[in-house]
């Protein structure tokens, strides 16, 4: 399956070329990583904290295909690329009005408050392997 | 009237002390006041950038009362507090669960691409009124 | 005495205006007093940090006088004008090329892990009011 | 040769693991960039600005092998990997206390107001050259 999310460009995301600004990307990329987790995993980055581990970036890779301008509402679409023992990979591509903006390949690691990586609780595991098996409606 | 938006508090938004980064407030009273130029004004940032024109603040008093925390959404309440000839008022009370978390008193100015105060047109002015004026339903 | 910290404005400060984006200023005001902490009053955020404490602001107001502009370096002048038990006041003037861009007036609190106020530590106290007190060379 | 610049890990930069929250290493490479065309090449974005052009990031690609922590000074150390027609490859190694902490591949292309590739000026292009040729000292 693929989750997606959209998001309004906002002044905050432009620079002086009238363009996102490359690293805000990155927070949108975040953004959707955490929603993805509290919505699909039931794991929102909140109880990771209380529970002190987290899912740090461990490798990240983007094409910019095009840009984006203030006003536009850019859909992000996430799947999952791989699914690791310790480890997740994703792939996401925003785009809008047909026209891609980038794709993002991205693999996060489950880790405790030492950074040590963690297996995935069976819970978490199970919920990544039914959404990416799912088949798109 | 109010204008309200509510604004999800993500990872990007929090500090080291796990609250809101107070810098990042002030991304999200601008967002507030972007869409509700967007939104109320029919008078986008966007458009104002193609007409060479803007709308910046010249002046901002904030007080915080409470932290906002990863996970929250948070309520952010606008009002016109005053209308003049080239500026306008705005108050922004944010708040979650019952409990205020900042307000905002902001001055912003409409401007020419030179940054000379420019006397609102009459249509925008007109909604601002209309706006300030309409009882809550 | 007066502590100066000198910000040269880069691309990520900058809107699609070409000027800086107001909430990129608060991010400078706050490295400006979180490098004021670390070099006069020897107490450093990641210090404070470590001991369950840190300085949230509790009341910020800004008046910007003129934009500024990418390539630009700006002066960061901060004074303290109050030492409370439990807080203090800063006035910061940014200033470049003779023209002044922003005053800002803050209170900062001294708090624990649980937000409660904290009285000041008699280093930092006497700190404080050394430099408060000290002219300028 | 290789381009340094150091950058000090402030609290606006850290998530609420106490770490670089890793889009602001994005605000980070980009300012490293910003300054290298400025220092090395002559050619600053300020005025690529006025020139109605710009050098936008095409594929970015970073691996990061260990977080950074509030109050660190992180190294970060660019050099030229190729040198094209209209573009440009950086690999820029962000190291502290002898632990690297991201490893960053990033392409560049030299644009024209409406983002089509330009062949870089022979005056840039000979500094792009002769910095990657120059022997360290």
């Amino acid at each position: 399956m693929i989750y997606h999310r959209l998001i309004q460009i906002e002044f905050n995301h432009c620079d002086p070329a009238g363009i996102v600004f490359y690293p805000r990307y990155f927070e949108m990329t975040n953004s959707v990583v955490e929603n993805f987790f509290a919505d699909v995993l039931d794991c929102s980055f909140a109880r990771m904290m209380e529970e002190r581990g987290g899912v740090p970036t461990a490798r990240i890779e983007v094409n910019f295909h095009a840009p984006s301008r203030l006003g536009e509402k850019v859909d992000f679409a996430l799947e999952i690329t791989r699914i690791g023992s310790t480890s997740v990979g994703f792939r996401i591509v925003a785009a809008a009005g047909g026209i891609d903006r980038l794709t993002a390949d991205l693999t996060l690691v489950n880790v405790d408050i030492e950074g040590v990586p963690q297996r995935w609780s069976p819970a978490v595991r199970r919920r990544m392997s039914d959404f990416a098996e799912r088949p798109e409606p």
